[in-house]
């Protein structure tokens, strides 16, 4: 393989490979040929420092040695098994991934990835309740598949749109207010008058759940002012509906908590999750049941399955990851990075370049918003993000990309130092750009 | 591990862990601590043939040295990163999984199962065609997410239809005829008809693709009967549909061909697989595309996408899978065995057992039809299936159970000593039952 340069890779990839959400004759050349921790090296031996997590999932970053070894480990011992079929890692895995899940939780189901956790919390919702209707966010994103590509409230939901049952609110983000709001209590408040009436509007005998990322992340990372969720758990309680949060890419140490969550005062009753759980190793994603809902499928078939649902190589990886991120203390340094060093230093950059329009985060999940003017707010074009990723690029950092914003959401293992030296490479590339 | 006992760790997952399309208080009690080939053994030493292939996945067999030395290595090398991001591995994966398609295919889309293949390929169709409907069949299983679940002829289907566009037609079953046929030819005739008239009766113009198992897995394995696929594929051409052929469960060797579209006279437009792909190793699946339509993207952004998508450990996992199915001609193993062994040996028992009704299959991919009567064919009831189960279990033998139907359907490096064994066993468990 060391042999190989980056373009011979780029070429073997892109001529036979059909990918995601892109045009094919206009992809993006890049190439990694390995990485550690937030660095990461194409095959020419350019170095460079991933402040993306690549989708935002390698949480325990690139490489960690015992995720590797302990998916080695399991690759040997038993890679493969039927779902049927009871599992020690699959085991270990559910009480791991349990023991950050509220109280009273007792049960996880294990799927493949993101969008197939929110099929299944979706499913599950329906059949408790008896209802259909899901309620979820303008802006925000729930994977590919058939429901939750319906439920996802971005541009990508328009082509898909063949499922039923799914209705659209507006959430809290006072920067670009739906609500005519000034101030963050008032945006949050609302926000919930919002939700509630759709809800009245809907009937709400016709609503089986409320389905939302706890922190709105590819839709810009958002954080949910004071009050917004607990008042959702609130309408959820008053209308007897499931409360869904998605923590798929907010969960397992990205905002310098174990799940966006805690940080809230909100009971959900349904947690979908994927990536940080194993930091990407091997595609999983899961839904943690809260006991009312798991002992609901005790006498009554639970009619959702699939093929490598609790895939040991996949549990192995889980075990591994939330293991190693808790003896290393790697959610602690996420929330310090994000208090002591990538906070500050995003509002500093603010502070010095006009087209920072906000700043907006926790942990190691932060958005900049980026406007032609602070004024209107009108957001930059596509074409200056695609300039600043690249330019960033050619200088040895990743970002991520997120319509009109540059989202900074590195590995929560980051260091102050790899912030600092990822802050002035920002720094110089915003003031070209300006 | 190895001090666990069977019921420590049957414990441990049933307590945790949300099991597929189950009741969770009816679990089926059973734990494989390791395997090899064809052999599973649990934590107490008991040795088991498996003639499940879990969920009819395993193809290369258990633990394959090559396999699983190639996860690893990947593992250390790069085991995840962004789909967007080249990748040798993937590209390999591709490349060998072409080598597979019918000439003219020249891409991959990559998801993590089955169900997601088959929601990418309907997307594909629609978008291509700008029309909705997906016509499949009764008696047929494609995934449990949005689309696929509703494109499911099963009853599995029934608590969860949410999405719209999709109709049904009943396919080629001579034993269970809903044609009122008396002969193959008459059966395979009619079905052709009845798949004609439901499409011009749903208006050719809002019909999308037709979406077939090439050979119904779960459902039956109903072998297609001669012209039954040329003539879906007549159809197709004729209304300019899309063809897309359900590879998941029947491709990559189960039948004793690399796909099981290799012994009819039919071209698809799309190939969803997933199982034998990798035998299961790390979940993956995928959608083979053929140039028009993968080339109807290069200009227009795909809306569909998974962050997983060319999973660099899935990816390295399938080279070797499909290396090592190469060099050790397991593909031609899992013919000569459906020929000189399981195939004349399942027909041997039908001759001795009034129970089974009907003896289909071919290569590694076996269904006993069993009938309480041969002249009502009615199906034997669930209780029976279930007894069979059980009793092939306590002999050392996994077979698996569907319906009224026990499936033969070992890994494709079964030995033919292996197959003596196993039909030893069933023997005697019927001997037993009747
Ligand atoms: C919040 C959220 N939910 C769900 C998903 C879908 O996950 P997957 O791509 O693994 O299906 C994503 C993916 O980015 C996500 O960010
Ligand atoms: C023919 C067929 N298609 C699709 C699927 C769904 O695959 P998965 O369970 O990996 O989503 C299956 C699973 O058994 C299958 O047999």
């Amino acid at each position: 393989m060391s042999e190989q340069t980056n373009a011979d890779v780029i070429q073997a990839d892109n001529s036979r490979v059909l990918h995601s959400w892109s045009a094919q004759a206009h992809l993006d050349p890049f190439t990694v040929a390995g990485g550690s921790g937030c660095e990461l090296w194409d095959y020419e031996g350019n170095r460079y420092l991933d402040f993306s997590s690549q989708l935002v999932f390698t949480n325990i970053g690139h490489g960690h040695p015992k995720v590797v070894e302990a998916i080695a480990a399991q690759a040997r011992q038993l890679p493969t098994i039927a779902p049927a079929t009871a599992n020690a890692a699959r085991a270990r895995a559910a009480e791991l991934v349990l023991q950050r899940a509220p109280e009273g939780f007792s049960k996880v189901f294990f799927t493949n990835g993101g969008a197939d956790a929110n099929e299944n919390a979706i499913r599950m919702a329906r059949l408790v309740t008896g209802r259909d209707k899901i309620v979820s966010r303008y802006r925000s994103y729930h994977g590919n598949t058939g429901a939750a590509i319906v439920a996802t409230g971005d541009w990508r939901r328009i082509d898909n749109e063949y499922a039923r049952g799914h209705v659209h609110v507006f959430g809290p983000y006072l920067y670009r207010t739906q609500f005519w709001a000034t101030s963050l209590e008032e945006e949050s408040e609302r926000a919930l008058q919002h939700l509630e009436a759709v809800i009245q509007a809907e009937g709400p005998s016709t609503v089986a759940a409320i389905l939302l990322e706890t922190i709105p992340g590819t839709a810009g990372i958002m954080m949910p002012p004071p009050g917004y969720l607990p008042g959702v758990g609130a309408i959820a309680d008053k209308y007897d509906l499931v409360l869904i949060l998605d923590e798929v890419m907010a969960g397992f140490g990205r905002t310098g908590q174990w799940l966006a969550l805690d940080a809230f005062d909100v009971r959900p009753d349904l947690i979908t999750f994927a990536k940080g759980s194993n930091s990407g190793y091997v595609p999983v994603g899961g839904v943690m049941v809260d006991g009312p809902i798991a002992s609901a499928f005790d006498e009554r078939v639970f009619p959702g399955g699939l093929t490598y649902s609790g895939h040991p190589l996949a549990a192995a990886s889980i075990v591994a990851n939330l293991e190693a991120m808790a003896d290393e203390d790697v959610v602690g340094n996420a929330d310090r990075i994000g208090r002591d060093s990538l906070g500050p230093g995003l509002h500093a950059l603010a502070e010095k370049h006009e087209v920072i329009g906000e700043v907006r985060g926790t942990g190691v999940f932060w958005a900049l918003e980026l406007v032609t003017s602070r004024e209107t707010r009108e957001p930059v074009p596509g074409a200056t993000i695609g300039a600043i990723k690249n330019a960033c690029r050619e200088r040895g950092l990743i970002v991520f990309p997120s319509a009109n914003r540059i989202h900074m959401v590195p590995p929560a293992v980051v260091t102050a130092e790899q912030v600092e030296r990822a802050l002035a490479i920002l720094d110089e590339v915003l003031a070209a750009t300006a």
